[in-house]
């Protein structure tokens, strides 16, 4: 079994091709749930949906996130009461919040929720979130102290800077049922090319779940978000300048390197491959931009192979 | 100021008429919240929203409730999920749910909130839930036990009798803010023709309200539900039967004996007028089926006139 550690949409995009090279009996996904909360009374899992979504192939593809032909009906009406539209919810994304507020009021666990949804859409895949429990993410801005994950990531437009992260009950957090048992027993653990301080981190931080990582630490490959100093999509390079070790393949080395025994890093990188080598992490040089479903696939055939047997 | 007790489809009806004949300003509606409940983690407050479309001139007027020209894209995909479709919620009568859901999120009371939906929808007329606290009708069904109100109306379509009715939480909820005033000073209270045993009992319920009524005794008009032994809608005639004191319009004077001065019955018991003066309740008798608009103002006259001054 292939398990992925998993924020949004670039792990969304590298799972749908992971899925065109090993049966979806063969991978689990552990998602991130720090980007997780309640607006209108529902509860939102940003990165759970865009995985769901983007396996089912019903993801907007322009935008990465929320249902593809999309209407907006509800969130027009919103806006003549004065109500927080700022989240965008689609009519047909609004929906699958609706099962999963009532399923939890019903007291049903978000793994179950999960599953639920997952077998609704009929994905063959393993869809875990990280923990049940409450995971938020915090971020602390100078001259405005600590808003919570999507004030600050959509609301602001992630414009203000960040100077700290915190990951909100992750110390209390328990992985949910089969996070450690999937980590432990997988062939390989795969960390998607995700925002490593916002999306991976959270994962990272629930209590357990770091440490199973890195006991796998020789069968753990990740895939650098990080292409010729940038990101592909997001806030990665911003917060790996300001919080981590610079926003390169090499910066996005030296952040894992306690849980990731290779990196695998774009074709426009090759020149830090032996930089990456010096931190201690195996570097695996390819294409890893995902323009189509075929480049997923085919980045999804190198990660496979990029651990010796 | 005219004071109205209103429950759901029928009290929006009436209040549409009165509004024909008195400035907005002049009106204010104390209505039932026994029917609120929580359903995909959304506030529900079925009668109040009944009463703000109606006058906003937004109501479905076939349905009764609901948006005009709704369409259901939420409820069909939430159907896709298994999600629990019962209770019908539209498209754009939704984004009134998630605003309430927020704004309770907040700290919002319910009187706030429905004074802020009252002036997005430039409604002038004072719309008071009775209650900022929780009050839940509760049913109970011979071999069921305790149905919550919605489960039984909408969820079991009011098939099944009904041997007794109770009011969760009256004893401890307070008198939403301006309540209590607003019934002692008056100029008239008119029960408006709604259920008087799940929509009007459950108002006078509340700790403080039913005496208050019951002190401004003369100065309060009822218009009978029942017409000819049925009630144009809903379950009135057979709770009415079961529970009080039989589904014509004498049993509703019988019902209403404490409170009502003064019972409006239509043409059609002409026959039981005298029967309803030996109530000690005095009766008045007109055309009470608002058929349309201009029918909903001619009744709303009667009751005006209905108590010399």
């Amino acid at each position: 079994v292939i398990v992925t550690l998993a924020g949004g949409v670039g792990a969304a995009r590298f799972l749908a091709g992971l899925l065109d090279v090993v049966p979806p009996g063969d991978v689990t996904a552990i998602v991130n749930v720090g980007d997780d909360f309640v607006l209108h009374g529902l509860s939102i899992s940003p990165d759970l949906d865009t995985v769901t979504y983007t396996l089912a192939g019903e993801v907007d593809r322009q935008r990465g996130w929320g249902r593809a032909d999309e209407t907006w009906l509800v969130m027009e009406e919103l806006e003549r009461y004065g109500g927080q539209t700022w989240f965008g919810l689609g009519d047909r994304d609004l929906a699958l919040h609706l099962y999963r507020s009532q399923r939890r009021a019903e007291g049903a666990t978000l793994s179950e929720i999960t599953a639920e949804v997952a077998r609704a859409k009929g994905l063959g895949v393993r869809l875990l979130p990280v923990t049940d429990d409450r995971l938020a993410t915090k971020v602390v801005v100078p001259g405005e102290g600590e808003l919570a994950f999507q004030d600050w990531f959509v609301g602001r437009r992630h414009a203000l800077p960040v100077e700290a992260v915190r990951f909100d009950g992750a110390a209390e957090s328990r992985p949910a049922p089969g996070v450690l048992d999937a980590i432990a027993s997988a062939d390989l653990v795969v960390v998607a090319p995700s925002n490593p301080v916002v999306s991976i981190a959270p994962v990272l931080a629930v209590a357990g779940v770091g440490e199973a990582v890195r006991r796998r630490r020789d069968d753990v490959v990740a895939v650098s978000p990080i292409v010729g100093g940038r990101a592909l999509k997001g806030p990665a390079a911003e917060l790996l300048s300001t919080l981590g070790a610079g926003a390169t393949a090499v910066g996005v080395a030296r952040w894992y390197a306690s849980e990731v025994g290779t990196l695998v890093i774009d074709e426009l990188d090759t020149s830090l491959a032996s930089e990456v080598a010096a931190t201690g992490v195996r570097c695996v040089v390819t294409d890893t931009v995902m323009r189509d479903r075929a480049a997923a696939a085919a980045l999804a055939r190198v990660v496979l192979g990029a651990v010796e047997p």
